[in-house]
């Protein structure tokens, strides 16, 4: 399955006062790794649904486990990978890493979205071409 | 179980380009959610902590489901709930509806964590009078 | 003139390791307070932008002095003020409080902003009725 | 003087409703800019405070002009440089450009502070070492 690895520097602004990174912080930085994972996929997001028609990819379920915190200054990595395709809907993993600690682990599922012929937006069919890439 | 309701009017900056609540601004939402309920327990959260000698509690596990979208402008409504106490570990259902519409469903589970004797930190047990005001 | 205050309570996600609110929030707060001093002109700002034709009206410069630092659970208001009007540009006074104390001072400098005949977007004259309420 | 130039892909959760940067955004990127010009002094902030005995560099006044706006997925450049030195404060001044176009220009005022003997925190003069390196 495609997967795409970012690296992340740990902002000051990212961190409560806690001294760690604020757990929502982490689903921000899934998003981005999700976009990242369309570009490693041949297209870059607005190319993506320009490509097929589509209105976007909206997350409809998110989860994650915290195992080890992160720190300002912490060089951090984030692995995404495509975990389930299915007919209308796709999976993604996150892994976040420091070193060989395995910190975070996300999961979010999304549904492919386009317009409807009545003008509403609703779920559609993956194309072909997207979940061939998707399988890497 | 005890319960917390806040209201916010969803803002500018919450929103993404296609206008909509970013998700990662719900788990703000929500870790603010558990902060009342603190409240509505009897205690804010830094008195807490001192009265119990806690450390923190700090989430292990979270959880949504995005059912309906909510936009700029919108006046939403976000209750907190106790829904498991475990013997070091207690979870919170966050239910955010938009009048009569379920919008997001969150669900987080957070250990109750205390200074080790050796000096690091640790789970420790959820103390007796906590429980009985998270009973409600 | 025209202005609007706001409550909040300082969040936990607000602050950084310092335990203080990370500045960059002050500016979040400082746009809704603009938010809301439209209402209080009459206008939410989806219905102040359609009602007079306009494509919005983004900040071009911005300020703020920081003269005491806000923490976790505080209770703060926000007074967002017009302070001055132009012809195309208007600025807003946020002034955030803490009791008597005065904690942050902002300033921002927004430009009306409408399509051009060529489809672009360029500086508009504010209208008069909006002036009017400006004035208070 | 010192200046330092970071590289930042906009994301998509950086942007607001009108599908640009979010203005507060920027600030979230100066002061991270701020604290990697810190790190090319040659000190990361927390070895920074502590090879000096300070408690931190808060800032007092802010300032930014927005100029042009950025996009999702614009890579973008944040050079931050010393503009000031003080007795016992400093300046940056930070310019955010999109290739050859300067997008915002931003500054930032920050007091060297350290814990007076009563314990209090309050300005301490700049350390000659620290002015040398940011004389560059």
């Amino acid at each position: 399955m495609l997967s795409n690895t970012l690296s992340r520097r740990v902002e000051w602004g990212d961190c409560d006062p806690a001294g760690i990174v604020f757990n929502p912080q982490f689903f921000r930085w899934f998003d981005h790794g999700t976009t990242m994972l369309y570009e490693a996929a041949g297209w870059p997001k607005p190319q993506l649904l320009e490509r097929f028609g589509a209105a976007g990819c909206p997350v409809v379920d998110t989860r994650a486990s915290f195992r080890a915190p992160c720190r300002f200054g912490d060089d951090v990595q984030i692995t995404s990978e495509i975990a389930e395709i299915g007919t209308r809907s796709f999976s993604i993993r996150h892994t976040l890493t420091k070193g060989d600690e395995v910190c975070v682990e996300g999961y979010e599922t999304r549904v492919w979205t386009a317009e409807k012929p009545d003008g509403g937006l609703g779920s559609a069919p993956l194309p072909d071409e997207l979940v061939e890439r998707f399988r890497g």
